[in-house]
């Protein structure tokens, strides 16, 4: 096999910062007026949502006096701009990306249905014009309000009509909302995204926050850091364990599943153990499903991964071909800066087909519409 | 490679039911009244326990009228009997194997540190004449009490020293005392199971339940069995990041842990997502570690699974030597009545190197005295 200098992959998880005035642009004043706004001060912010007010310690990790979106929107200013954008996709070698939005901290503190439905549908007003009409290679995905099923319903369809291809999803429902396995409640949001060929786009760590709280800080102390982002993964494997036991997957053979950044290998492990559980614990399972478990995630269900030193593994000795790289662009998880040594690491041992699966091919499954990247140079 | 007639595999996971009498024959009165006490009517029990009175609900699976534990006594009376149980063990091709006890569900709602304490010592002098002392084949695991770190690090020395080998921990700590990454709290008792030659064993399924609240029972609805079967899994990949992301083992560099019933495959993929964290968050990471994260739990973490197939894969090519197979006898979610057909469907295809290591080798790194299991038969 040969190895191309510069490996070209599709990403199945990146990130647009949204303006701070794109409510204000978008919305009635008072609309705009409740969604969420913060005034920073030194050390801590207050942010006031829908008449609530939170104060909120700003966490400077490391000590340098920046904030979390400070160091990101230094490190990569495309992260708000899709011209710079594309110069960063060229020079790191990624063709198409799926993006996701990064408002969502306050939106779990919105309580009102109008305002939520409101919100959303200016920022996918706002994503379609200034994303997707800047560039067929960026796919940004729908937001949608799951306050009520019926809101999100109408706005998958709208944003489908409008050429959205997929749809994000938090790993998690709003506090007091019907969980994804209650699928009597849900089953015609899966129905409006299975018919309007819209893909369902889980992304890691999306779990609604309590403001009160630590905003999905689960922990302190002594290995924080690492506990908190490995932590995140959970939440997009129960999601999946929720869409497949529930049988919303077997009643939608056509709806896909894209779980982005929760890693490569999880889907084997997940697989094997739903499995085990629907066989032993037999009797007692509702509902029943056509296939096991493990079949469903295997055929409609899709992972992002960044580093993964096992994805390869995975695919060519456990079966699962739905895995998928993703850049994570502009997050630190990501790998802006180091694209081609991370791609160049995993893939340089790794057969041909393999390499093609997880960079091309399986991202070209869900959106075969963004074609070929540029041809690989020896 | 030759496949013997019947495959003999030590068992990392095994569970003892305890008899109803054991407090009230071996604590004085006055502890023993306060130990779980149950009384059980027509759907229902009232369930007193150091002074709290609770009526929970008996849950009848399947409608049959019977409880799980009804369900379990009548499939395996070897569950109770180690001369029984062993009948079992020889028949089924289980040379030796861990077993934990089934006591558990209400010892939560334990608060009193002295009644902790001397209800665990009663029921490892128990487990030591009943099981330990019956056939060097039976490891029981010695509970502990979580309420205070000398009382675990007492009892853990005591039971080392009547020849206990492993420690069973719960894959969380009782409400309101520190988790395990708090390593300057725990750090005595890590200190304790590695000087004393002590496995520690994290049985899945064992969070601390609020006797108010579901016992466990996370989800309800459609898919609940499998939802809440799979589940269960990641108290014990939780428990594992913390004890290497807190610098436990790096500071305990002999120190042993066995997570059983979690499953054979999560190994890579946590390593992975923790060394991802690590590494791309490095600045933030309290405490740094002498490897990366994966390191240690690829050199000091084993996993015991019983029907994953996934798991001759991820040995041969995702590189976790330390997986070993168990029976999680006599559980629903186990083998018994179909061990033979079990790892035939497992090593039929896999290479005699990894078939020894799963079924005898690994655990033979934990337990070397148990020796060798019968000639195989081909």
């Amino acid at each position: 096999m040969a190895i191309p200098k510069k490996i070209w992959a599709n990403s199945g998880d990146s990130h647009f910062l949204e303006p701070p005035d794109l409510f204000d642009e978008r919305l009635p004043k008072a609309l705009a007026d409740r969604m969420p706004k913060s005034q920073k001060f030194d050390g801590y912010e207050i942010v006031t949502v829908d008449g609530q007010q939170f104060r909120r310690n700003m966490p400077k990790p490391g000590n340098t006096g920046e904030t979390m979106s400070d160091i990101v929107n230094k490190r990569a200013p495309g992260a708000n701009d899709p011209v710079l954008r594309l110069q960063d996709l060229d020079e790191e070698g990624i063709w198409a990306e799926v993006t996701f939005p990064s408002i969502g901290i306050w939106a779990s503190s919105i309580k009102s249905r109008e305002l939520m439905a409101s919100g959303v549908a200016a920022l996918n007003d706002w994503a379609k014009e200034y994303i997707m009409d800047a560039s067929p290679r960026l796919l940004p995905t729908a937001s949608v309000s799951l306050l009520d099923v019926d809101d999100a319903v109408a706005e998958v369809r709208r944003c489908a009509a409008m050429g959205y291809r997929a749809a994000f999803l938090p790993t998690a429902v709003p506090p007091g909302q019907k969980p994804y396995h209650y699928i009597d409640y849900w089953n015609p949001l899966w129905t409006a995204l299975e018919e309007t060929n819209t893909v369902l786009a889980f992304h890691i760590g999306t779990e609604p926050v309590d403001a009160d709280k630590g905003f999905g800080q689960v922990f302190r102390g002594p290995g924080g850091a690492v506990l908190n982002y490995t932590q995140t993964t959970f939440g997009g494997q129960i999601s999946t364990m929720q869409m497949i036991t529930s049988g919303a997957l077997d009643q939608h053979p056509d709806l896909r599943i894209l779980v982005s950044e929760g890693g490569a290998t999880w889907g084997p492990f997940l697989g094997d153990r739903m499995n085990e559980g629907y066989r032993q614990h037999g009797k007692y399972v509702r509902p029943q499903l056509s296939k096991p478990p493990k079949q469903f995630l295997y055929e409609q269900v899709y992972a992002s991964f960044q580093h993964d030193e096992t994805a390869v593994g995975a695919m060519q000795h456990l079966g699962w071909n739905n895995v998928m790289w993703g850049s994570d662009y502009p997050h630190l998880e990501g790998t802006y800066g180091h694209t081609q040594k991370t791609l160049h690491e995993l893939f340089d041992d790794a057969p041909d087909d393999v390499r093609r699966r997880i960079t091309v091919g399986a991202f070209q499954d869900l959106f075969p519409e963004v074609g070929e990247p540029p041809a690989d140079e020896y």
